[in-house]
């Protein structure tokens, strides 16, 4: 079976990060950047109340990737795993999931930072990050623990 | 514009849960009840090493829903936001979230508990769960907090 779902960008991201080299691989480690999504004014009315949040969900399209893999490697170390297990763009479907600090609502723009986003990006859907549904403190990280041990940062946050 | 993106169901979810009445409105809720990915054979080699994580991101398609509003009530109050401050699946793309345990790998099988996903539902993504990334344990919540008040559990947490 061959079931096909279509989607339609609901609103693009404007970024500082024009190109891969140099954006942070996750948000966290850009805390000082800002970005926007630009709605399309026809989902405006759907952003009311989301100004409480201090933090959003954004479920987008990793436009700029065109291949996928089932085994890649992570940008913080040199070995392989299965892209299920990694957070690479060269996935199936090229969903990309980043949760963002809110820094305000105008119009049809949701501005935030923590970015790691790349200009241009279309974005799928925007979700209120609720920490009691979304927070697991526990979790444990798999090969990606060794890289944060002593509360240290790991080399290597920005795409060489 | 009006660009299209296509998507393709990487697996089904197998679950208990045949209906939404009874369904927990969130996982976190619903910690006993097991259920599991059914992974197309094809994308079985993306699943290695995720068994080293505790959680997983589950990003799917909400299949049974065949409306799209800007404004809507959450399960939790009887008021209204907009469709991107709740977790409606009623929303433009009709995307599914959720964090959920992982309890085991086997095969195409990807075995998790703390489930809030209906039998039958398209997966589009698996991620790993990383709390260095995703984890905002002092996010503000807006409309959703005075229903957590005190450490208390919410009332009303399966759909009725």
């Amino acid at each position: 079976m061959e079931e096909t779902i279509q989607m339609r960008p609901i609103g693009y991201v404007r970024s500082p990060h024009k190109e891969l080299k140099g954006t942070p691989i996750q948000g966290v480690f850009a805390s000082e950047i800002e970005a926007s999504v630009e709605l399309d004014q026809k989902y405006v009315d759907g952003l009311k109340d989301l100004d409480g949040f201090s933090h959003a969900i954004l479920i987008y399209y990793f436009h700029k990737s065109d291949s996928e893999r089932l085994i890649g490697k992570p940008y913080l170390e040199d070995r392989e795993h299965g892209i299920f297990a990694i957070r690479s763009p060269h996935r199936p479907n090229h969903i990309g999931f980043s949760v963002v600090r809110i820094k305000g609502i105008a119009g049809n723009r949701l501005h935030f930072s923590e970015v790691d986003i790349l200009d241009g990006t279309p974005i799928l859907d925007i979700k209120p990050y609720v920490r009691h549904f979304d927070s697991r403190e526990n979790a444990i990280g798999g090969w990606i623990e060794k890289h944060f041990e002593n509360g240290q940062q790991p080399r290597g946050v920005l795409v060489k």
